[in-house]
């Protein structure tokens, strides 16, 4: 259960297919797995030990990939930084985690000093990149170029393998650790789910900072396909890349592949090699999903349903679950079935279990569950009890075991006593023409406790008015339900994995309260 | 990573779902898995406790899941017996791994005097049948209505799941050790390589003694899908069980294949439905897959590589590699790459690695290789050494990673200082059209050392000499790889899972020597 086995393998036995591509650099197996053991030979010269912490800062590329795979090679542990955090942000996951070397890209180099300024304990610097590397830093090609290839370490099982941080909606980000095991698992229970593409080409453009963009990539490692990387979601390079290369398989965020299906360009690029399309991250309107199979008929659509502190993968809905029937049904709005594996239970505030469609917060249990928060007791056994994860996600279950997530537990609006999940209501709205974009939050009401709002992005040149969307809503789910107040906006606050921040959409109305 | 994991899914997700089949007799995984507690539970009251071994010598049901489940529910070891050894070579594997429960079937009741005979400590006997229940033993379905369901023991990870025995060509059978994370990591990992299918619906008629029906009948609770059990290897009942459940799923040896596909009602049964068929135990000829092909054309065909000692998987052959293209390659000769985790290596007899395309011998290593033979530590360092496992198979690698597998080392014919390997020679005489069945061995000689000798049966109404047979294989293969004797047969010794014996075949050639 190591994960380099994958890099052996795939080196053994086709050393000569393509191992990853990023614009014009194209590396075999063969080249890769010899990178892959020298850069871990460097790692070693420059004392990073078995179990020592490596960050990378960088936008997806293969020099992510090699970097990842030296780390695991040497028996170190990678810990991929959040792109879109500020200076000190990315300082107290440092130092937090006790960082012995920073890998960092050209796009990254601006960032240093203020890093460098936030933290108490200095790792080692290592720039991967073509740009002049910044004095006290080493060039990762140098290092490469003098160090010998080493043997692999043969970690693997229950060593950790990946510090992940999440959080940050509240508190201070915490340090997700996962193992060997859990990954290497995650990947093989997805394989499991879905059909294998003879030449599979994939291509990462979700960051890797994030456990579904990791654990996609790496998943293409395990078969010993290909793996393309772009930097980030620039729409058009993204279409060029996607036919360039004859991409077969990608994961998309829903904001992401709304993006694309209305970029201007789009047609003028022919996706017909795009057989796989995995989604993740949040929930797919049913709206933009008729887009979708629509604009990319030949493409089967499935979503993976995790969270980082189960290694990414809870449940799967499978492309059946996007055919017509399925989606008359409504299954394309569930998760899917939890994969093999994974225990689930759905459960009210006292721990309860809840009958078959009752709604409740799921928990979860398994080989892929966390180690733990690192140096965090406490949040870990705020999350952790028994053995069981808590999600954090209002669910429920069909009779045929699919998975409904409703919302965040804490994403809940309860109003006038009643419980309102934002995602119902997000749903109906998101059905009406004129809208583009929505999220419903809860604001404070002196009588009802809070109210439901909806944030509402229109479609270039659509008009509409809050009533209309207002009696859109009456029309279709019950009055409590509906927006009490609407905010028509330019845009939404997005994350780094293309979520809508309700936080920030909640702020101004929360202040002082 | 607990075996009984799945039955516990299945039944929440999904609880109204057939899980097993067995002529009449249905079972909903609620049923299945209710009836497993409770046999668990007897088993308890008997004080059968976590870590003994339970024997079953049965013909294949559904009540040999629901045995095999329980065990693992509670903990015990399960201790699939041959069903065609003789009452002494049970009396021996029932002693040497020390069961403390055998499970017995009507089939297999008259049997029991002479294994109790032999055995020199007793077990507990429990009937699992339709037919009065002996003096002395316990009625399954009296205990199972007598007692309580108990909770799963959770047993798992490294826990041994299954002793399952082994050898017999030389010395004693050995007891292999399988553990619950090397079964449930071998299902997975096959998993991932075929596609899924819906509603699956397997039926197994390769013997659950044997790794490969055991593994696969385990895989479709993995899935949560249905098992159709039949008690042997009796064609028309085959083909009717295949028609009237619309199987889509099945294992079945060459051999199987070939006895169905030439039996005079195959036209009659309309085998539409038939989607998968998995076959191991041995390589398939150019021939049969010809015919099977022509016969079942909506089949995808793909081969599981492996041995007992690692699970049963090495490698899998896909249905791509049967296709016309590649079958013109010769791929559908191969057993396929080595599966994800896998590590494998071509060596000679000084343990060196060998070139590409040479033939040696192949070692595997990785998390499904088994914990050892039962008690046997020096015939455990004989076959697992610095954490590999010796085959006994050899094999070489095309420059794509395809194994393959060219005979069993010890069934390397050397005449006259050459190599030769029976597979190759066996290969050519099966596409003589008069050849049903055919082995090569070698016979000893005075001269050469071994001299090659083929034993063959011929189709019904054919006639050939072994003149003309010989001339067959000169035209295709060098003259010291041509039989020097053919011995003409009525019929095959053949193991339980279908091998031809050519342990058998050789015996009389070399008496006295």
């Amino acid at each position: 259960m190591q994960l380099t086995q994958a890099l052996h393998r795939a080196a053994q036995l086709y050393p000569e297919r393509t191992a990853t591509v990023f614009r014009e650099r194209r590396r075999t197996y063969r080249e890769s797995a010899e990178r892959v053991a020298r850069l871990a030979g460097g790692l070693h010269n420059l004392g990073i030990t078995k179990g020592e912490r490596v960050s990378v800062l960088a936008v997806n590329s293969d020099h992510y990939q090699e970097a990842m795979l030296a780390c695991w090679w040497l028996g170190a542990v990678l810990n991929p930084v959040n792109t879109r955090w500020s200076a000190a942000e990315i300082a107290y996951s440092l130092d937090d985690c006790g960082a012995t070397l920073l890998v960092v890209d050209d796009q990254h180099l601006p960032l240093l000093p203020g890093i460098l300024a936030g933290v108490e304990r200095r790792p080692m610097l290592l720039h991967a990149g073509m740009a002049q590397t910044p004095s006290g830093a080493l060039c990762m090609e140098r290092l490469l170029a003098s160090a010998e290839p080493i043997a692999d370490s043969r970690s693997g099982g229950d060593d950790l393998a990946v510090i992940m941080y999440t959080g940050g909606t509240t508190g201070r980000p915490k340090g997700v650790m996962l193992s060997h095991a859990a990954l290497l698992i995650t990947v093989l229970l997805r394989l499991a789910e879905q059909a294998p593409l003879a030449k599979l080409v994939g291509l990462n453009v979700a960051p890797m900072f994030h456990i579904a963009g990791l654990a996609v990539a790496y998943a293409r490692v395990v078969s010993g396909d290909t793996n393309v990387y772009i930097p980030g979601f620039e729409p058009v390079e993204l279409l060029e890349t996607l036919c360039r290369e004859q991409v077969n398989e990608t994961l998309l965020v829903p904001t992401m592949l709304q993006a694309l299906l209305v970029h201007p360009r789009f047609a003028e690029f022919d996706l017909g090699c795009l057989r796989h399309i995995l989604y993740g991250a949040s929930p797919i309107s049913s709206a933009l999903l008729d887009k979708a199979m629509a604009q990319l008929p030949q493409a089967d659509f499935m979503q993976v349903y995790g969270l980082t502190e189960n290694t990414g993968l809870v449940s799967f809905n499978p492309p059946a679950n996007h055919g017509a029937e399925a989606r008359a049904a409504g299954l394309h709005r569930s998760v899917g079935r939890p994969v093999c594996g994974q225990w689930v239970k759905v459960v009210d505030s006292q721990g309860e279990q809840v009958p078959r469609r009752a709604i409740g917060e799921l928990l979860v249990s398994g080989p892929t569950v966390m180690q733990g928060y690192w140096n965090k007791p406490e949040e870990t056994a705020k999350v952790l009890k028994d053995g069981w994860l808590c999600t954090g996600d209002a669910a429920y279950m069909d009779e045929d075991g699919h998975l409904f997530i409703v919302d965040r537990v804490k994403d809940m609006i309860i109003s006038g006593g009643e419980n309102v999940y934002s995602a119902e209501v997000e749903n109906v709205l998101a059905t009406h023409p004129a809208v583009a974009l929505c999220a419903v939050i809860g604001i404070p009401h002196d009588t009802w406790g809070e109210a439901v709002h909806a944030a509402v992005v229109l479609k270039p040149g659509a008009e509409v008015g809050a009533a209309e969307l207002q009696a859109h809503c009456r029309a279709q789910i019950a009055g409590y339900k509906c927006p009490k107040s609407v905010e028509f906006r330019e845009a939404m606050p997005l994350s780094a994995a293309g979520k809508i921040l309700k936080r920030d959409l909640r702020e101004p109305h929360w202040v002082g309260r």
